[in-house]
């Protein structure tokens, strides 16, 4: 059986598993709170970061890498773009939300509200916060501009760059994070998403100690 | 002409820079001191980093979404492995590199010695360079191990992996960073890299008030 080691509000856990389940590749979610180190988890990724995917007989590191991987290896359903061009603009917008996105917004407020609570690591930094709240606002006026131009993020078909949005948007709509009303190409963006059988897992997560809100796996939010 | 908005020692634009190099296109290098917002260069990348390669009218921005588009639409030579395993062990360890080994040890040593001078934000965290000059000890025993069983870091080949490592490595060079006497293999490796046609551009750069090491340059190191 495949194995996804990850952690239910990492995004780019979660960007794995919405490739994995759109390529119907079934996977046993193992839990792994990787802060703890644990010597077998280290074995597996010495980068000591989720998610970690062991399928058949290897085990693979790192999120952008393993979609990569699955495109390669399971190119049907397509979540590349079929150009040269198009493949670009994915990929940037990947990296977008995965290096600038998670820098600005996803660590300043999952960060904070959520990750010191469960490590243990102290109060939650309310610079940090505030940064993150603001940040938050210029990339949904970002998404709302390139939508504004395409049906999907990186162009007319669904890519990785859409999970990859998604996977980090949904993380802070667990702690209701995400103001709705702020953009309409975005919220209908996201319910179209959000409607997919691959992002039922994802809507059934819980997380001791934060309790889910209604609107979170509510398709009609 | 080609250009690459770029800063001399920047890590992610020498990665593009080689891969540039090896497939000889020709570029126009600008120098972009980035962190001065220019309102010209945050038209070109949103993002507001560097690298941002314009090639006929086309502007790109991120380093691993640009080498990707130049393997896609340049061919040859190829530094992506032939097979899916062998790309996917190359992506993890460019994200390896860009990711973790940047965030331990470039951010650290670089980050503090070197940009906090140019960009004038006050003095070295001496915290931060100790953990830096600790954390290179533990790559540099990595890319041993990996060398000991690979000629190059991703396998048989040269790939993007050894770029991604040798940008980082040279960035650190430069300040006189990197212990070669730590690893045999390690300095081998960075021989066979270093002597390369397209490092040479790399090892003319130089920056303002540091001035450029005697070995940095030198092929017989
Ligand atoms: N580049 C990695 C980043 C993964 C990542 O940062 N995961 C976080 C959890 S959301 C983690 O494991 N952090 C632990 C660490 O950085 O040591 C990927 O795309 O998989
Ligand atoms: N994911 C980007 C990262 C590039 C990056 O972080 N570049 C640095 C210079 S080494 C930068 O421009 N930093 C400015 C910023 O983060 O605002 C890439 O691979 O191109």
């Amino acid at each position: 059986m495949n194995r996804l080691y990850h952690y239910p509000l990492s995004p780019f856990c979660r960007k794995v598993r919405l490739s994995l389940a759109e390529k119907k590749i079934e996977v046993e979610l193992v839990e792994e709170r990787y802060w703890e180190k644990d010597p077998d988890f280290l074995r597996r990724n010495p980068a000591g970061k989720v998610p970690v995917l062991k399928m058949g007989n290897r085990t693979m590191a790192d999120s952008t890498a393993i979609c990569e991987y699955l495109e390669d290896a399971h190119p049907t359903p397509a979540l590349l773009p079929a150009t040269p061009e198009g493949r670009y603009e994915m990929r940037r917008l990947v990296a977008w939300f995965d290096d600038k996105f998670n820098a600005e917004v996803t660590t300043k407020l999952m960060g904070e509200r959520v990750f010191r609570k469960v490590m243990g690591t102290g109060y939650p930094d309310s610079t940090n916060v505030k940064a993150g709240a603001k940040a938050i606002k210029y990339h949904i006026d970002y998404m709302t501009w390139l939508l504004d131009q395409r049906r999907w993020l990186a162009g007319d078909q669904m890519s990785l760059a859409d999970f990859a949005a998604a996977a980090h948007l949904s993380c802070l709509d667990y702690i209701s994070d995400v103001d709705w009303n702020r953009s309409e190409v975005v919220k209908d963006w996201y319910a179209k998403i959000k409607s997919r059988p691959a992002f039922r897992s994802i809507l059934a997560d819980q997380v001791p100690g934060f309790p889910q809100p209604a609107h979170y796996a509510d398709l009609d939010f």
